[in-house]
């Protein structure tokens, strides 16, 4: 395992607390669009958060009041308007691999959505474990409005699985915002905060998460995506594998004599 | 591509408003039950909507207050009492080759559902991409009332992606109705409409869709179907070339210059 | 086709009216935990339940005040923390051989669950076609408590489509209680009822189910568990099959006779 937390980001901020990582868009002022470096460094260090073992839950969290403007209009699709078919596949592959990293990355991770999470940043939102957000949060799915389709990067995938195929047909369609109060009662948002106490809801949230066994959690991770696409045989039979395996952590044994004990286990995440 | 706007059904309604079909079944002093006769025309309808380029969104409306009361007793259910089993596999695959036409049409379809829809009624809402309703809409899988199996022309798979697994079995099982706020709450019903407002509001859905980049929503569309069982690798992967592929259509591009010149994109479909 | 309506569990309770079974756990004073003997029984008896013809609904019932507080720590979890892994294996195979079974034995089964459901108690729950409340009812994925990954029995496939993947993710990462108020609104729940009308609820619900058609019932189970994960036309080919072969029960004819003569059908499962 590989150490991660004192990693020096240049296209994203990256704040650590214990072995939680809290990481954020950087320009507050544009509310915060990627652009091809930052898509590319995200990918890179979510890819090496699953052989670290000093990180245990990711928070994305906004910054100076919104969450991600999803890809720039200047930065990143003027150069696509002029780019051939070999690099434009280059291009969806990059963003659809920042997707796949976070969801094999073995670390929960926790969006912190305030304003507004748009395009490619509502995947990022939607691409997380657990989803907080402020009253105030805007997510809309907005590649219609650029003339392009809604399946960007898994959504077609991913959103109906959230909030059910016609509510996420509605979005992809119309690319119309989603309203944190949508949001929460469709199932995309797991809670709402104020703005003011979102970002400490989302670390008491993660402080949970840690708390917990992070290995079996890794499990649980690979497990939710896994069995997506399985039959329920298959997929009974891989939760009896994956379950007899944490069987054989310490977690397991530390949890059972802390109950006999009458403690609250301490979890070690082995 | 081919010309389908002129098409004059037999056995239902086709009025067109610019890009915009509104289907109508036209046995509205019985509900408007289907027959063996309105399945199949609609069924090939659909199939030459895939190729037609005059048609972009489809309403499917009600008519004299109610959607559609799905097989007609005496028509249908008569006459299949007595057919042998090559006879009723060739009817069952009817009815599923009208919902895979439907799905396989490249073109978002809106349902506008008052009053009754029941049975094979229900299953062409559930069809439909996007689905509004009165607070009087009454919907129901009435399969089980007359001795059949909740399965029927894909609803075992549909529904629970809808609404979720346990509410489905609820309805497949008992054949109750789903009332119109209940169907809202649940996201069967994208929004709900006093039946003096449904058909304006199915309108301006569909043209907020036509006024879209409708090659793109063909591709959404596709997706949304395609990756339904597909693993999140392989649907992220997919999604990559189905939007590099959008990426490459002169509606990106105009989507571009509208956007740098402070205007609206007028999108054309290619 | 076999009798089960007779048999007498040592280790849970069976009470017969008419063809609905009503299986509860007999552990009240400790809210009903699963040992090693009850897991197999219950095992045992639903896949006995299959070739059964005298059963047609089972309801779950609670007993005490509680549905059931999972794998119990002393009987079960300690020997747990002896086993090699040949054992642990043959362990998690024989609980999800469990909710295999229950999906496998063709006859809806319907939840009743007051006070606690928890762990392998909410799996069972969970595993159910249908489920009861009472505004007292906690349900919790506590595997993550005991040092254990929240894919146990199925839970990481059959969670998120009751009631969505975000929802999921945090009952399997927290371990957290979902309220009954809460496992309505998200669907777990298909409708809430005080402490005194539960099992009277459950009762009407499960004569419902057996006043129907029987065998078609068993067809609708195993087409919502087959096209979990076939593609959307494979699902249509399946219920057009599956739909057909209903075609040919008497009671679908039975069922058009009387809609004919104005009658209620009376259906005979067959």
């Amino acid at each position: 395992m590989t150490k991660l937390a004192d990693y020096q980001p240049e296209h994203f901020l990256l704040t650590m607390k214990g072995d939680i990582a809290i990481v954020q868009l950087n320009r507050p002022d544009r509310k915060n669009p990627l652009t091809f470096e930052s898509y590319a460094e995200l990918r890179d260090f979510f890819r090496a958060l699953h052989y670290a073992d000093d990180i245990n839950a990711v928070i994305f969290a906004s910054n100076g009041g919104n969450f991600c403007s999803g890809g720039d209009v200047h930065d990143i699709i003027g150069p696509l308007v002029g780019m051939d078919m070999k690099e434009l596949l280059a291009f969806t592959r990059m963003t659809g691999d920042l997707v796949k990293a976070m969801l094999n990355c073995s670390t929960p991770i926790i969006s912190a959505v305030d304003g507004v999470a748009v395009g490619a940043g509502a995947i990022i939102a939607m691409a997380s474990d657990m989803r907080l957000a402020t009253p105030e949060a805007k997510t809309a799915f907005l590649f219609t409005r650029v003339g392009l389709a809604g399946c960007d990067m898994g959504a077609c995938a991913m959103l109906p699985r959230l909030i059910g195929q016609g509510r996420a047909a509605e979005l992809l369609y119309t690319g119309r915002s989603m309203s944190a109060e949508e949001g929460l009662n469709w199932g995309f948002f797991n809670a709402l905060h104020s703005a003011d106490e979102l970002d400490e809801a989302a670390m008491k949230l993660a402080e949970r998460v840690v708390a917990g066994p992070t290995f079996a959690h890794g499990i649980t991770k690979t497990q939710l995506n896994q069995e997506w696409n399985m039959s329920l045989e298959q997929a009974i039979e891989s939760e009896a594998q994956a379950q007899a395996l944490c069987m054989q952590t310490k977690d397991f044994e530390r949890a059972y004599h802390a109950f006999v004990a009458k403690e609250k286990p301490k979890f070690e995440g082995n």
